[in-house]
């Protein structure tokens, strides 16, 4: 059996989950890849973290040209997170004739074209399932089987930070503030919950989907993108009186010809499908003009769920390059 | 530009369908695949039926050899129904080296290892969308994004014809015989609805999915089924006085190593996700090692959901071929 040999950038929470489900299934993806599949080194500095799997210490390196330049090595998988040096770096893997996946929604939103016409130069395949709706496959249902369609409209539940904190409230009756510093104690939200709060993480996905569905790129800065740190508890009563829900919505729509978009807090009837999606749960409803309403539900984000995702990737590759 | 040529088994509601999304949607479609996509013959022995497509009439056949032998046809699109000659059709497609997609989930789910084998002895792709939940995405996820998981569990309402009979007894308090009537004259219910409101539909279905997801292949008519004709106004009403609703539901769970599996009427709480799923929507629900729990929602019949579902099997061939 042939050996795919894979360099990972990354080795935090979703690398690790990564890491993990390859451990956890690995006679099924390697039946699946019709190959071996093999993490050969990883760029991580943080190498004596404990992290329940068992790396090999000297598969790490500080030195991105151990893997790029690495000939052995078929894919690289991108974890840093951040548009630089994370983007810098899939260019030069790609270069380097390197397939590339990622998790990495700033990176991509910020950067789609030039990530896209890079893999297209360099014959190399550039997969990103993991950035939008972690677990959920939407990226591989809008570019592969839904492709007869031309879609109408999405509305999604993209951030599972932001659904916590709005859930919490609403079930709890609590303030923002408190529901935030708890889900900062649990691992929910980061110390700097900016990008997820404000809307920004949200748009970014938006972008992505965007791109794919409706061939047009809008920059992320470029979205009407309003966060959910202003929300207060009244507000939110007020709502659950009126028998709705607040959620974050990201939303594009194309009316005549236009494609109208933006990021907002909305009041959803509770018998709206999305007004039911709790938690760290996300959901992606699209419409298409064959296939009509169709709606996606999982786990927006995790290590393991997200692992899913790159695994599923890894495999769509794997059997590619065959 | 290339040209992939696609003889048509078939031209009745779902195939009239998949001519329509073609047409359609075809600058979108043949810039995925790639090449110009013709639809080039068609075995239909009604010609003169009112379609509101334009066929040329030369494009005709009665005679199946007239697709099979011909050099130019890349892929055959099975759309006939029904276990034979459906099946023995797909196997000299096959063995002539054309692709196959069908929709026909009796034909698989009768002979799935039979048609597998044959399409690997022969070097072509067998693909089946659109015969398990018409436009909803199933197939391809579990088969391709989602493969790095070892999946527990599946729970589906996977047929809309008895979906959409058990919503209209249970919204308007009426008797499965008159809803079955008022089915049949809007062309929801076939004339014979046996194969529907008995579970074998589903139970077929069932086969599909546990094939792909856990590797086993059940015969059908192993799987323990149960339809919907004997349920009365009254059970419905006694149901919903407890807040719960009535659904056929497709259902197998991995458990200490054995498969467990049924078709059969379930009372769901209201507040279960599929309990909301109503008329001739379908729903699937399915649980990885990895991803967690997903659902994936959406049109489960109909000509232009389930002619979307072909149309990207068309696409993933026309891409594997290039």
């Amino acid at each position: 059996m042939r050996t795919i040999n894979i360099g990972l950038l990354g080795l935090g929470n979703i690398g690790t989950g990564t890491f993990k489900v390859l451990e956890m299934n690995r006679p099924k993806i390697e039946a699946a890849a019709d190959a071996h599949v093999i993490i050969k080194k990883i760029l991580e500095k943080d190498v004596a973290k404990e992290r329940d799997i068992q790396v090999n210490p000297e598969d790490f390196t500080q030195e991105p040209g151990d893997i790029f330049k690495d000939p052995e090595i078929d894919i690289v998988i991108e974890l840093l997170g951040g548009i630089e040096p994370a983007t810098t770096f899939m260019l030069d893997a790609m270069k380097n004739k390197k397939h590339v996946v990622t998790a990495n929604k700033a990176a991509i939103a910020a950067n789609f074209d030039k990530l896209k016409k890079c893999a297209e130069e360099n014959g190399v395949i550039f997969s990103f399932e993991a950035s939008v709706g972690g677990g959920i496959p939407i990226i591989n249902a809008i570019t592969t089987v839904l492709q007869g369609n031309e879609f109408d409209e999405i509305l999604g539940i993209v951030n599972g930070t932001t659904n916590y904190i709005l859930t919490q409230m609403t079930d709890y009756g609590l303030e923002y503030g408190d529901v935030l510093k708890t889900a900062q104690e649990k691992g929910f939200a980061e110390a700097d919950p900016t990008s997820d709060v404000e809307g920004i993480d949200v748009a970014n996905k938006l972008t992505i989907l965007m791109a794919l569905m409706f061939g047009e790129y809008v920059r992320p800065g470029d979205i009407p993108t309003e966060g959910i740190s202003h929300i207060t508890k009244a507000e939110i009563e007020d709502a659950k009186a009126k028998g709705r829900k607040i959620k974050l919505l990201a939303s594009a729509k194309r009316s005549a010809g236009n494609l109208e978009y933006s990021v907002r807090p909305v009041l959803l009837d509770e018998s709206h499908p999305l007004a039911g999606v709790s938690n760290e749960f996300n959901a992606v409803f699209i419409k298409g003009n064959a296939v009509g309403e169709l709606m996606f539900y999982g786990k927006g984000a995790g290590p393991l769920p997200t692992g899913s995702a790159i695994i599923g990737d890894i495999l769509q590759i794997a059997k590619a390059i065959k």
